[in-house]
């Protein structure tokens, strides 16, 4: 049986953190949100809020991305990548996997910090109503969290025993897969303070290289299952809050 | 060798969560950043600055809280905890100890929007110096976010087929404890907002209840080991930004 991921339709979001593990092992699974062309967005989105709604399931989700895997129900996009990991063969089965997942949380929170760029004061309202704020938490997001993040990801880098071309141990995890995405997220929203993203974190930039040149990565990247960034995502490009122009 | 947790001293933090796991279950441990009373603060903190500075730790953490067992550096929260869940006998060995892990981080998310509303724009400037934003944040946390995870957790527990005593399963978990942490916190916080916690979330309220009743808990509870909340952890008390008095 496929895995049921479900998540909103129309936005990387989240659930691309998952979706790039999937397509990298290649694990058969339904992007249940999506569902099929015949369906409207209400009906995509209908078994994803049965889910969530449900008086009766053991297991609800506060929020997708969730994952079905038969009876199970798996929620939060690092719990998620913790349980699939072994499965699709992108975690160590030794204690390493803990240091993964230290790093895909860090990345969470990271992820979190970048969605509240755009929105500060409150999730549940437009960013045009919050943009006073906005510019001020996103100017002290890229002169303070950002470099100190990255800086932070390239030393795990540099000081890998086995090498800096992945963030641990000798071979490819879902955390590199998620680092990739992290990197090309705030290229997206933030073009002109990660101008000088290479020059600055070298490590980090060659491992989205070489994420991103992976066989069934770059596929998954060249479909259509693979959706633009937009601005009803976690990175958004509103100019105003980039860095100036130099 | 007992367990080392490293965190900032005078504060519950983050590290409280790791705490009352440690003390239910009566594991060993060492409380790094507290040292002893014959040290300084810089003393007390050396060791724990010395592991996050190291230029040659392959696991280096982002931040404190982490956990060190022998060679193993574990950072993270809720990662602490998934790692401890067995050890401590605080985790089902079956799939649920993904549903537990999935609730651990719902937890982790609202206390990151906990420590924004009083930090909206950015974690290294004081409070005073967003006071204003603040205030905004907190009265969308305390009208929409607070319900709506509360409700969630409630819920959580109704739908619990083994009863609605813990969160997942027929025993105690680690994350009932820290649901304990997270409900004393928002009590501090936010006495006004709160004030009827009880009515509107009975089950919450049982399960906080009977945790703080835990006779290690209880013991830990009443010890110096147990700090005070305070206006440097997570869980702050300023009354400006509580719910308006009736």
């Amino acid at each position: 049986m496929p895995y049921e991921l479900y998540y909103w339709d129309g936005l990387q979001g989240r659930g691309e953190f998952v979706r790039l593990a999937l397509e990298d092992a290649q694990a058969p699974y339904v992007d249940i949100g999506r569902g099929g062309e015949d369906e409207d967005e209400g009906e995509r989105q209908a078994a994803m809020m049965a889910v969530l709604n449900s008086k009766t399931e053991p297991m609800i989700p506060f929020a997708p991305p969730f994952l079905k895997d038969g009876d199970l129900i798996v929620s939060q996009t690092a719990n998620i990548l913790l349980y699939l990991g072994p499965k699709l063969g992108l975690a160590p089965d030794t204690n390493l996997r803990y240091v993964v997942h230290g790093l895909q949380l860090t990345i969470a929170d990271m992820v979190t910090e970048v969605h509240d760029t755009h929105h500060p004061i409150a999730s549940g309202q437009y960013y045009e109503e919050q943009k006073v704020p906005a510019k001020t938490r996103a100017t002290d997001f890229l002169e303070h969290r950002l470099p100190k993040f990255m800086r932070y990801f390239e030393r795990v880098l540099a000081q890998n025993p086995h090498g800096d071309r992945h963030l641990v141990g000798d071979s490819l995890t879902y955390v590199d897969l998620s680092m990739f995405q992290l990197i090309e997220g705030l290229h997206y929203a933030f073009p002109r303070a990660t101008a000088r993203f290479a020059s600055r974190y070298p490590r980090l930039a060659a491992l989205r290289k070489a994420v991103g040149a992976r066989p069934y990565i770059a596929a998954y990247l060249a479909s259509e299952r693979r959706l633009p960034f937009n601005e009803t995502g976690i990175f958004r490009h509103y100019p105003e809050l980039d860095a100036a122009a130099h």
